[in-house]
This record gives C-alpha cells, structure tokens and sequence, in this order.
C-alpha cells in the first residue's frame, strides 16, 4: 500500500477549513480519483458524510440540505461524466440561489485531452452556472501551499454563500498514488494548531441610503391602493414578522405565494390574500382591484395569473426588492428595482410611513379573497379522486412543524389553490429555480431532516425521474410519506392547447408509462399503499406519520377529469367574484 | 386552440431538410415549450420519433442508436433543467465521436434572465462538449428564413458527422402560441417541391501524400520487430480486413482490444493476440517482448498493463493514427501523429511494403499468447459464481451476429481478458468515450435494434445508476436480455490500494444497496430469475434468447471472491509465462 504524504497535508488543509468554515455535511459518490478527498472527509471528526451513488440524485439531495439548512454543502464526485451528473442540480442551486460546493476529481495535466481514459475537460465544465470557479493546483506540502489550500476554501463558502448565494465549482487534479497517508498524528496541526491559519470570512449585505428609504416612504405613504407581493426567498429569518408589520401600516394585503412561508404560521392572517391564482383569471376582476403600488419580496410567485395582473397594472408604482442584487421582473415593468436585503428594507421603511389606520381598498380585496376561499375551502366531490384535494387533506391531517414537499408542475399549482391561509405552521417547499420535475424526490428526502415530518406530494413523472433518489430514504433510514398521485402522465399537458391534438397528444405530451410502483416501493423497502378514497388516504396518511421509514401512498387520478375539475371550480369562484363586484358598483 | 402559422414553415422546414441529410431517428423528451418542433417531427412521414421522459436516459438512448447506426440522432427537450440533463451523454458522445444533434427549446428573449419561469441560460451551456453550437433565430415565415433553417440543419448533420463525430447544439427559442399549424396542406412543400432547396453535404476525411506513406512504408519495412495495437474506432467498414492484411505483410501481431472488432468474425485470427492484458503483467515479460515499431489505430486499449507495455518501449517508433484529427496517445511517447483515415493508410502502405514470409518475433508473441489463451479459455472452477466466466459463456452461447455490451468499469476488465479470438461474430460493445458507469442501460437497449441478439452484461451499480433506461425496454418492446453481476456494491474498487482501509471502505468505496431487484425487473415488465450455478445460467440465457421481450438474470457473485480468482489466474498465467520464456533463453 503506497500512499502519498505529499496530497495529505494540503487536503487535509482544505476539509478541515471546510469545517472551519462552517460546513457540517457533504454529500459524495464512490470512485477512483476522488479518493484522497473523500478518505480525509470521512475521517474528519466534524464532517458528516452521507455517501450516495447516483450524481445526478446525490447532488439534489445536497441541494435539499442547503436548502433547508441555508449553510453551504459539498459534492464530491470522480473525474468523467459523474461530474456531468451534477449539472440539473447546479443550474438549479443557481437559480434558486442555494449555495453549494461542487468539488470534482480531475486527472492531472499530463493525462488531459490525450485518450486517457475517464479524462474528460472539467475547466469550466458549468459555464455560466457556477459563480466561481477554480482549478485547484497539484497538491504540495508546503507551508505556503497549505495556507493556499486553506485560503480557497474559506473562500469558496464565502463566495457560495454571499449575495446571491449558488453553486461554486473546485477542480482538483491528482495524481497516483492515490491514497492520503491516513495515520499521520499531526494531520490536522502540522503546520499550527488548525494546521495553518483559518480565514475568517464575513459577509456582506445590500442596503440602501436613508434618503432613498425617504424616497420609498413618502412614495407608500401617498398612495393608499398598493398590493405586496411575496414569493419564495430562502434565509430571511425575521422576514415574515417585518413584511406583516409593513402591510398593516400601509393598509396594502400581501399576494403570498404559497412558498413564501406567509400563508401559515403566527403571522397576521387578516393581511394575506392568497385565492389570486383562482380570483384573478377574468379581465373584469383585474381591472376592479388595478393597485397603483405595487411592492414585490422574492421569486416571482408561481401563478401565471398573479403575473398577468402584475404586468396589467402598468401605470402602477411597481417596487421590486431583490435582496441578492438579481433581477426577479418577468414582468419587464418594474419601475424600482432596489437591491437591498428585504429584511432591512422593511426595517429602514417602518418607521417613515404615515400609519393607515382603515382602507376600503383593503376590505375590497380581503372580500374578494375571502368569497374565494370559501369556495377553496372544502374538498372538491368528484367521482374520481380530485388532485386537489390532497392539499386541502394534507393541512388539515398535519401536525405543526411538518413540512409539504410539493413537485413540479402539478402538485405546485395546486398547492397555490388550495394551501389556505392557517395558524398551523407548516412549511411548504419546491423546487423552483428552474421548475423542473428532475431531482424531486432526492431534494425532499434531505429536506425531511429540517422538519418534524415531510410529506411530498408529487406526480408520476417526476417520481420516476428521480426514483434512484429513494435509496437515500433506504440507506439513510429517513422517516418520509410520499404521496404519489398517479394520473399515468403528465397531467400539466392536459392545460395546454396542445391537448387538442388528438392524434399525436398521448404519445409526446400524455405519456403514459402504466406502471406499477409497488414494485419500485418494495425496491426501497417502503411501506406502499394504493388508496381508493379520501376516508382510506386519510388513515394511510396519519399511519404513515406515526411509523417509521419510507411510506408511499399512491393516489390514482385521471387527467382528463382532473382538468374538468379544475376547470368548474374556477369558474364557480370567477362567477361568484363577478357577480359580488357588480354588486358593488 | 390558437396556432402559430409564422413558426409553422420555419421549423418544417428544419425537421425536414434532417430528414433529406439522412436522419431517420429522433428521441424526445415531453414538455410545453418544445411542442411546435415535437409535433412537426411526429408529423414527419420518414421520421422515427421516440419518446422517453427522463432525459439522462432518452440521450444515451439515442447515443445507441447513433453508434449502432453511424448515422446521427437527434435528441429534443424542453426548456430548463431538462436541457441539463442531456450533459452525461453530450460528453460521453464528444469523447466517443458519435454525432448528436442535441436540440433544446427556449424561451424568447424578453423572457430571459428576469426570473421567468423554466427558463434558464441555455447559451453554449454544453460548453466546449459540443462541435458547434446555434443560437437560432425565431422562426420567420419568409423564403430567406426558411433557406436559412433548412441551411442550419443540413450544417449541423454535416459537422456532426465530419471528423472528428460529436455532438452540435442548436437552441430554439419560441414564443407563445407554441401550436404549429398541421393542417397546410403545403406544410413540407409551400416554398418549391422540398418547401426551399435541399443543401447536399459532402463530409471529405483525412490523408496523407504519397511520400509519406512511402516514408512509412520502409520505415516497417526495415524492423521486424513490430506490433499494430487496435482499438475501438466506430464507422470503418472494411478496415478489418485491410489491417489484417497489413498485419501479415509485415508479420506484426495484432494486439487486438475487445471493442476493435478484430478478435470475433471471419479474419486471419492468427495474427491476433488477445491475451496481452493477463501475459503483460511482468516488467521480465515485456523486456522480453519490447518492439522496436508500434502502429495504432482507433482508441486506446481498456487493458492498463498495455498500456504500460507500449509506454516503456520508449526507443520504438511509434506511430498513432488518429482519422479524426484527435490526439489519442495517453503514453505521450508517440513519435508519429498520423491524421488520415486508418483504411486508407492501410490502402495507401500496402502497395509499398517489402513482404515478410515468415517472422521469429511473431512466432515468439503468438506463442506467448497462446499459452495465455490456454490457461483463460476454460471456464474458473470456483466456490462461488466467478464474474470472469460470465464472458466465456455468453461467446459459447450466443448466435453469430449477436451483440454483448459490457458496462465499466469490471464486465470490460473481463471481456478483456476473456473474449478469445474466435470464427464466430459476435461484436463486443462498451461505452468507453468517458467510461461512465452512467447510461449504460439505455445505450444498450438503443443497440439491440443493430444486432440478431443483445446482452447486456453490468454490475449492479451501474445497473442501478439507469434503472430509468429499462422504460425504453417496456415501451418499445426490446428483445434484450441483461447479465446483472451484482456483488452488491463497486466490484473495481476490491482491486484498488483504498480497499486495505478497513473503517472507511465499505462505506465510500463497497457501497453496497442491498437491492433485490427482482422488484425492478417486475416495475419494467421484465422476466427475472436469480441463479446458482453456471448449469442454470447456460439454461436461463438460452431460454431468454429464444422469448421475446425484457430478461434480467441475476448473477450473484462474491467483491472478494471475484478479486482473488482474478489474481489467481493472472499469477498463473505470469508463471507459465516466464518459464516458457527462460527455457527459450
């Protein structure tokens, strides 16, 4: 066994800053090249490592962690195309603004762009995806080369984690042998008492000037029809208290998106407004409630409508605040894009505004909202099982503390129809940088851990996309419900105009895979049950909660009569509001 | 249902001039932004249209079908991560130089960067992975902007095809409504008989003058002591022959790699020497075999010790013939880099060459390795199933004109050492452009459409890593039958040094899932037996062989047991060797 103290030193350098750093977990996949990295990880005494095969799902369930977490974690992987594996959930911890430390294996120069094989070009493999990235240089044991070591760690977690945080990519080349010299006494103090000198990084935030918070002020003060709007934005701990505190000084009710956090928990539920996506689909009702202010945290919320509502009104004061210095404006109407984290800018606003003490604009929309709640509210009757109802089930069945993992495109947008408003804190979570149905399941298995119980919801597809992503619940012995709701296709299609097309739909959009999943639970060892009624979902779902392990419920569904349903009831809530406006006038 | 009658002729026009540049299959992925292309390719009367869900699977699916027919596939997917998916086999297929033509939809400018949903930067996102990359414009319905569509279709078949093969990326952005029109009547026709002129590409290949290959012709004129090494080199129809010929014109063994081709068919299989990889493993033996001329064609061998062997006759001349332009010499010791097409080199030395009659040096390596073959050619008497063996049956068993896929990294390791030369044709495939463990499945389903018979043959992490691939088996009715070595974990790693650190090996490098995978031969429709004896494989596989459909036959074998029985037998073959040659001496 030959091992190379040369690599030892400096690698360890590098994991142990890690840690210094803050990092608690990373997230590796077995091979040849990465094997120093990953011994030196493994034997860190801080680390935990959680060791996943598929690159593609070990670095979603990374994603799912930072997520959860907010603190940064590593991906380890071997030279070739594992490293190509991470690419979904890079783009996706680009977007979403989670930070993450991609850390590839690489063959060392001598063996690169010759045939040799598993050697591949990882120079900036993830383009423009990726906010830094670095090709390591050969290990040495060198004072200088350990503080350099040491240096791009902390470095890279400084940069993972500032404004806006996403992924960073460290190439390291190495060379056989391949093995750390693990029994080194000194390997974490040779060179000091952390083994050369920790970079402590701190990290900055935008703000703005008093007199542009004046500015603000005086400009929400003035103008008493204003709306916020809040969508995803991870990290902002004190954030839902402040932006309540600003709604109800301004008399403006918050549009909250069903990933804001907003819709349940302590918070002043009189404020939220959260039927739009079912309210704001006639001409009639946009144009009845046009704000003149429009205040925006966060993502772009999910619904289309919302959006459209937004892009309307465009003679409104429209304020976007991007707390990441990004630009979160589909709308292209933005006229205020101020890059200050959220938190202070509420915190700078408060004490400027004129108090408003009623607003008649504020009862017209709570009204409007509420009439559609109403509607919302109670669990659709339908002779198939409705999809929507899982929602509507889930909040109530809950306990506080858990968390809804919702998939993509589906499962999403009916949370945003159906999660209401609650006292009972529950969080409900997704991926949304890029929206796709790749990596679901892995994300909310990491996720689980953040939270008393999770339970994700999501369709056929995305299940299947991401089915390696259950030997974590496996491996792990993580204690998750998923509820799979099976329309044997993709149920978004039926939506589109393409659903028309009778002779080509089923095969390109539909596609229905007629599988039985029993069989991919009993692959993971996980309790499955297939439910025929609401009663059955509700006993299977509180059964899962109280047992350990992987549960699947699959709730089978039909996409036909799912649009259908969908289709009545916001119709029934469009006629309702119509007719309740025209009252008015 | 509202149409886009502007985009209509436009990407028509695109789906049609591939058609006329020879492309017949198309494998797409669903989603809404890719419809308008998606509908018009299924409306294509000559094209095969495809449709996989996971996009990591439905691009080395189509990689298959592209190395299988030497004919370029294109892949389509929509906006987002979907896109990112599609990285794995874009690299693999860069590294392996099989043409791809990867097309992705996008969204429209204005909707871009601004936290639009899906959509992500898809601009050279596959970075230098790609040949050539097209940010096409949006379509256009004007004959200029047909011209041009139908132009950047006939440009990307063209580079994808020219050497050196690969993937090109062309970028489609498209804006709402996303339905063509498929009711013109003049849909394919509307601007002249092929709706615009059809651009004809003709692809020139590499060669040298004729003084160079009289250079090359004395220079292997004057030394006998010679070797032409062959490995995998998609897409020479008849160079077998021709470098079979040269072979025996120069009295040179062929060391041939499994993938070349060269050691199954009707050849002159007496200038093949396989045995290389068990006989090269001491420095006495390949001082005693050193050559003074080294000829090569297509990729480097899998088998290391090779490898080694042509490194160290650093006073050879060494001659690398790449017909794609690429630099394909790992042992950066080549003294010759040859750009020309490997059948015309042959053609064009031929004629130049002093005939040899007979050769000692030939005598002395064939001897060498049959005496190799000798101790390789029966099956390993083991206590537990012996993973070696799998190979040896499957070339007794199989049909002419069948197929074996190996997975990496240990079934090519064996099919190294254990696929003797043999009259019989049986073709021995591998992903090696990067040698992932990734994709494996789906790549070799997509080559059962080229072969009589396929088998699959794969460990179980490799196995595992694209499950998803099997979809295209039960959707597509396959006929294929898969070997799954599973011994339960990263089988390679038992033979790297990291497997004597006991507290971290399992964990990092073993990895075990103690999977039971009859539950996913179930999911996918397939038929499933575990077995217990080499008896009961020979029955199982021949049963598979003659019923249609899925056959998964489980192997379990034994990490440990599997490494010894390899050591064993590569020690018994280095003593036999080493006598014989001391009684020569």
């Amino acid at each position: 066994m030959k091992e190379s103290d040369d690599m030892t030193y400096y690698l360890a350098a590098f994991v142990d800053e890690l840690v210094q750093s803050g990092m608690t977990d990373v997230v590796i996949s077995p091979g040849s090249r990465s094997t120093p990295i990953a011994l030196l990880m493994a034997e860190h005494p801080k680390l935990e490592v959680t060791v996943l095969i598929d690159e593609r799902s070990a670095s979603f369930y990374a994603l799912g962690l930072a997520k959860t977490t907010g603190k940064p974690v590593a991906i380890l992987c071997t030279s070739g195309t594992a490293a190509a594996n991470y690419y979904p959930a890079i783009v996706e911890a680009f977007q979403a603004r989670i930070p993450l430390l991609v850390l590839t294996a690489d063959r060392p120069h001598e063996l690169r762009d010759i045939g040799a094989p598993q050697a591949i070009d990882q120079i900036k493999m993830y383009g423009s995806y990726v906010k830094w990235f670095v090709e390591m240089s050969l290990p040495v044991d060198e004072r200088s080369m350990i503080q350099y070591s040491r240096t791009m760690a902390a470095r890279a977690i400084g940069t993972s984690v500032s404004a806006p945080g996403g992924p960073v990519h460290l190439n390291f080349p190495l060379r056989e042998p391949l093995l750390p010299n693990l029994q080194f006494e000194d390997l974490w103090t040779k060179y000091g008492e952390a083994n050369g000198s920790i970079v402590n990084v701190q990290v900055g935030g935008y703000t703005i000037t008093e007199d542009r918070a004046k500015f603000f002020g005086q400009l929400f003060s003035a103008k008493k029809k204003g709306i916020i709007v809040c969508g995803e934005m991870p990290g902002r701990s004190d954030f839902s208290e402040l932006v309540t505190e600003l709604a109800e000084a301004l008399q403006y009710p918050i549009f909250a998106d069903p990933l804001s956090g907003l819709r349940a928990g302590s918070h002043a539920k009189e404020m939220i407004c959260e039927g739009y996506d079912a309210f704001l689909r006639e001409e009639a009702v946009k144009e009845a409630l046009e704000p003149e202010v429009i205040i925006r945290f966060g993502s772009m919320p999910v619904s289309k409508f919302l959006m459209q509502y937004i892009a309307r009104a465009s003679s409104a004061d429209h304020i976007v605040i991007d707390g990441d210095g990004g630009w979160r404006d589909p709308t292209l109407q933005a006229s205020f894009m101020v890059h200050c984290k959220e938190d202070v800018f509420c915190k700078k606003i408060l004490p400027l505004l004129a108090l408003r003490k009623e607003s008649s604009w504020l009862q017209k929309v709570i009204s409007v909202n509420q009439r559609t709640k109403n509607l919302l509210s109670s669990p659709v009757k339908s002779e198939s099982l409705f999809e929507g109802n899982v929602i509507t089930e889930l909040q109530a069945l809950l306990p506080e503390g858990s968390a809804i993992f919702v998939g993509n495109s589906m499962p999403i947008r009916d949370a945003d129809t159906f999660f209401l408003t609650d006292d009972k804190d529950i969080k409900v979570l997704a991926n949304r940088g890029a929206n796709g149905i790749d990596g679901v399941v892995s994300t909310a298995l990491a996720a689980s851990k953040a939270f008393k119980r999770l339970v994700l919801v999501i369709g056929d597809l995305s299940f299947y996309h991401d089915m390696n992503g259950l030997l974590a619940a496996k491996l792990l012995k993580l204690d998750v419900t998923i509820v799979l709701i099976n329309n044997n296709g993709g149920g978004i299609f039926s939506f589109l105009p393409q659903s028309k097309i009778e002779n080509h739909f089923e095969a390109l959009f539909g596609t229905p895979m007629h599988m039985n999943f029993e069989h991919a639970a009993k692959l993971y060892d996980a309790d499955y049950s297939l439910i025929e009624s609401w009663e059955e979902f509700r006993s299977k779902l509180l059964g899962s909660l109280s047992h350990k392990g992987l549960h699947i419920i699959e709730v089978p569904t039909n996409r036909e009569g799912n649009e259908q349903e969908h289709r009545k009831l916001w119709k029934s809530v469009s006629q309702e509001i119509k007719l309740s406006l025209s009252r008015e006038i």
